[in-house]
């Protein structure tokens, strides 16, 4: 029996970016909602990736911003897909936060969004299942079934 | 006994945004990290009117997008505090798209989040109670505690 | 003998918006160019409601800007159509100020615009009637004619 | 006696701009707002060179939009310093498009601004006084007083 | 004999750019990005002008950065087609700051660029020939074989 | 003999970027000043985590466009210190251009940028000796007095 699909690996996608000035409030601190765009943009590329085309987002869980990033800060991105239905790509993002001056990282946030391919009239279209293969990509894989269910509950 | 605060109509916000072409992908169609940015937004003047300052976004409830919105669209986005702890508002931000044709409107999005009010070195600082006056808004206030206690499990 | 037309509240649009330092000049005061541009989209908001379609700006009347905005006020911005001609329509537009500390709000400026109702060739379409109600609306209504005569000479 | 003074062609500037799809409406027309948010800063950098320091806008006359421009066109824009009071300035501003394939061009608008100068704390300094040299600058010098009277009528 | 082809002056663009805090790092010296962003929008105007029509960047000569502008300094740039080969044009940017306060100028790059003029399916297109007229126009025409020869080498 | 210094890896930057409308022109083809706007940026982020902190653009070689990106597309861009002077530091850029549908990846571009470290004043300031571990890495090194060489001739 072959195993078809696309590894996780392949849609693997990592931003690096500076916050700025018009990101950010009177205090140099990023705004929140500047922060989702950057997330929802990195699912959409991954979803991209895997579905090779076009793709809207679903639904994007809960997001707990754990610490802040100024003026200056780096902002890296990674973001892969975890879990595919039959149109829907369960897509994972983590934000981290980097001081340049001492390079030092912490974590911001991680979310989970669903991303839907669709076809050019709007309409989802099937997708490919991803095949996870280092041990945390099995992990997210797995524990995606209690997610979808939560999410749809 | 006097109740002191500020009512939920005081924070409550509207704004209505056309859909223009650089909010959208060659489908036409919204991102949803451009909704998110909005919701944010929306969060933020709400919280920034009770609070009387600056305010930071600690964390969005799980967001379902239920229709799109396309170019020439309008999005109008309602939004007001509906409890406060010491330092954090919750607030409710409703979504709908209006296609401008018919005048007809969908539902987009309805979501909470978390704001915090901050002062100048960016820490918690208390806010005034909310206090709820109408069936929807002590609806709300009353089932913010379920909310609360599911976000921080 | 029935009056047929949409009433001016059909039109009505509100938005607030926080000032941010991208809209300001080095002394943190927002650009005259920043309101215009919010005035002008408020006036085609209101008249796309009008019209269900697209619509272009025939002219703006002169803009006196009374009182400036920092960063982190918030702008308040209302408008309605005034009056409909056969292809066009008078919208209002109001732009207020509020200093988030303390809720106080003065008036930035007023200003009416002629907007155009257009079909996808870009050519004046006719538009259905305004209905002025309340009392306000009314009162702009009928000065409306003057304005439109000092407008055309 | 010696007049002193800067001549009107120290304040002369020059902008040409491509109209792009973020610029425009679904016709692909730009919007009344964004030819506005130019007339601003073109009277804005004109008044600059003046006075040597930061200004404000402080009013616009009326604007009629004669002709509309499509992405794809260039706008040409041409602004300078007409008249000086003690702390103002009236500048002037003329928009043309150019259509590229045929170089035709067609005047989109005319308008004058007043903008103050001000200095660190945003209160109205002292402007040197303009002078006025060719045929046109002397006759827009001349005429600057009853349009100066209208604007304040 | 009979020279065919567009004189320089008429791709001769000019522009001024007032320096913002969204184009600058947080010592407000604008980032070396915008700078190219503008040369390239620049050498596009006067190749379209030139063109008649959609041209496309080919390539950008080296590009050194001798004085950098802050927050409220003005960018003067200025372009012009100095050479054309069958579908591409050689176009020539200066970009200098003026001290607002002072009026003083300094230089702070200069370039070359090669722009294509394409058709709508995005294939090269012939160009009319440019004709030099003032001494710097046929001093830079005739360099321009030599810089050609060094670009493809 | 200990060797200092910080490894070449240390600055290794990715960014994957969508290519959206308002960054082409109207055959949907992706501006060059787009491309180098996030070439410089790239060259930003690998010489702040090189240096640990502010640092502005030099210089940057000739750049060549072999291939365009269309709206839809990704465009994947790579960076990394090079070599690095007593303040200065050559950074390398790569771009390339992915079509979503069918994953084929090409060359759009390679260039050199030279970003020297400033402290507050915007003064350079000196930055520790790069590292190069790699044979590429090694070999970038090597020819990278050539490239300095040719670049101050
Ligand atoms: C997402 C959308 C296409 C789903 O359409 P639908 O008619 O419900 O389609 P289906 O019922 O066939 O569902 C398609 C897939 O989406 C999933 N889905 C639908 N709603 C979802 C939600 N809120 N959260 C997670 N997954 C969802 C379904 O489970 C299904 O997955 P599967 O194919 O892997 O089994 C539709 O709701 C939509 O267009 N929403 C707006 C999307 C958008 O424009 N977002 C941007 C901002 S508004
Ligand atoms: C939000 C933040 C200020 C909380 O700081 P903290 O040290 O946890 O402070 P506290 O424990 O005193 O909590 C302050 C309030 O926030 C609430 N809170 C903290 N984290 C929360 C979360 N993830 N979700 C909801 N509420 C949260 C607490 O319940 C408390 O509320 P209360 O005063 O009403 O009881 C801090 O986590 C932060 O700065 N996060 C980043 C915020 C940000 O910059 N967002 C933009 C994008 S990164
Ligand atoms: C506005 C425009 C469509 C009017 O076209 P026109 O050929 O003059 O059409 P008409 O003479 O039929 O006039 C149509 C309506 O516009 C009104 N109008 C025209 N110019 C006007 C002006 N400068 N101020 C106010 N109203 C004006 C007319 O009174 C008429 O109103 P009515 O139908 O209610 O009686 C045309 O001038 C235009 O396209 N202008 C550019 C609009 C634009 O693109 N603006 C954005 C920035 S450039
Ligand atoms: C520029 C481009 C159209 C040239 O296509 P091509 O197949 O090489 O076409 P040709 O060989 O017919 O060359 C056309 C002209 O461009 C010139 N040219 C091509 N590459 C060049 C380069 N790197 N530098 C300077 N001139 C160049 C040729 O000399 C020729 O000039 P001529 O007609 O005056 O003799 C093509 O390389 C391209 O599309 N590049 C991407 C352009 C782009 O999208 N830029 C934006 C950012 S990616």
């Amino acid at each position: 029996m072959r195993v078809t699909g696309k590894p996780v690996k392949h849609s693997r996608t990592v931003q690096t970016r500076l916050v700025l000035p018009p990101d950010t409030n009177h205090l140099n601190t990023i705004f929140g909602g500047k922060v989702l765009a950057y997330i929802d943009e990195m699912a959409a590329l991954s979803a991209m990736k895997h579905a090779g085309g076009v793709v809207v987002t679903a639904s994007i869980d809960s997001v707990h911003f754990r610490s802040s990033a100024k003026v200056g800060d780096l902002l890296t991105l990674e973001s892969f897909v975890t879990y595919t239905g039959k149109t829907s790509m369960e897509v994972y993002v983590k934000v981290e936060v980097e001081h340049v001056a001492t390079g030092e990282r912490t974590l911001t946030t991680e979310s989970f969004l669903t991303m839907v391919a669709v076809n050019a009239n709007g309409e989802p279209r099937s997708v490919e299942p991803v095949l996870p293969e280092s041990e945390d990509e099995i992990r997210l894989f797995e524990s995606a079934r209690v997610r979808r269910l939560q999410r749809n509950s």
